[in-house]
């Protein structure tokens, strides 16, 4: 079976098993089971063995999961057992807050350049970078062969931008501006919206 | 069938269903299929009916669901057919960046209070609102009766923060802190990762 045939709802749960992984990791712990990692994810042991398979046998019956070796097999399903660097488009009060965000280097993932198309914020610092003009994104992300980007633009500039990443041969865009991007099929887009997460919580509220 | 015993995973699954049937309603869609739905969330038809059939009967056979009145029927699901104040408690760069967002308003979440700890924020504004102290934190929000909250203070600060939350009767977090939060279990947390979506990504990169 290769990789294209596993589904993308299957492969979005591997990110959470690795957090989950990661997070036992810190606490001490050396072996776990698709019954604790059930737990902390939410979801069935069977679904976590079920969804394990897929890529091999990890783990020995009735003795568990190594967990170093499961964190390290994910991180390389997952490919992320090496640096990406990536470009953050958008140097607002949010773009400011996730270039400050130290989460992304201690998961392999370095913002590496800031763009912005205001000159407010054209040649200023955030941390190591200075934030660079718009106007030269697509020559500088091709040069610098970036695969991934995350949108911190305004709703009316989102599209736009994503065309130019897009043309700039970005593969993967996290877009926290709250409109779906119409992009080719070998671009991927995530979305980070808080509504959904709210509306799981509201669901339990009375 | 009572709420309580359909799975996480499934109510999981409803503010996506919800937020592609917006996305048709915006685009003037007047009916929807389980197919098209599955197409834009990225599920099954299969798995959309039977998550759909938990609830009732919102379509008929071989005409589809009226995008209108689905919608209508997932925010009295999702208790989003109301207002819902929300507390913000850190008013750094994040903190602004999310009072600022206006698809809380557009989704029935309205930011009502916001609290710092800092003396350079405590007393400024952000947008129509006042940054309070965050001493007074309980005693406000047991008086406003404040049911969620959104956490954008830093990581070591994150637990404390939320330990007072859960003392003045908070039953939601929205945590974007990237720190695992102990809450007892009538208190429902969701955090927002970047990067889980990135890894998600990732997978498909070469």
């Amino acid at each position: 079976m290769t990789d294209r045939d596993i589904p993308d709802i299957v492969v979005g749960r591997l990110p959470r098993y690795l957090q989950a992984l990661e997070h036992l990791q810190l606490s001490g712990a050396q072996t776990t089971s698709s019954q604790e990692l059930g737990e902390i994810v939410g979801v069935s042991a069977a679904q976590i063995r079920k969804d394990l398979s897929q890529y091999g046998e990890f783990g020995k019956q009735g003795k568990g999961y190594s967990v170093s070796y499961l964190v390290h097999q994910l991180q390389q399903i997952l490919k992320v057992d090496r640096v990406w660097p990536m470009a953050l488009v958008g140097a607002g009060n949010l773009g400011h807050a996730i270039a400050n965000y130290p989460g992304f280097g201690q998961h392999g993932f370095r913002i590496t350049l800031i763009f912005d198309n205001d000159p407010v914020h054209i040649g200023t610092r955030i941390g190591p970078l200075t934030v660079q003009d718009s106007a030269r994104l697509v020559p500088v992300l091709r040069e610098k062969k970036i695969k991934i980007a995350m949108l911190t633009v305004p709703v009316r500039a989102a599209q736009s931008v994503a065309d130019q990443l897009v043309e700039a041969g970005v593969r993967a865009i996290l877009n926290y501006a709250s409109i779906t991007l119409s992009v080719p099929d070998h671009v991927h887009v995530q979305y980070i919206d808080p509504i959904i997460y709210l509306q799981r919580m509201t669901y339990y509220l009375d």
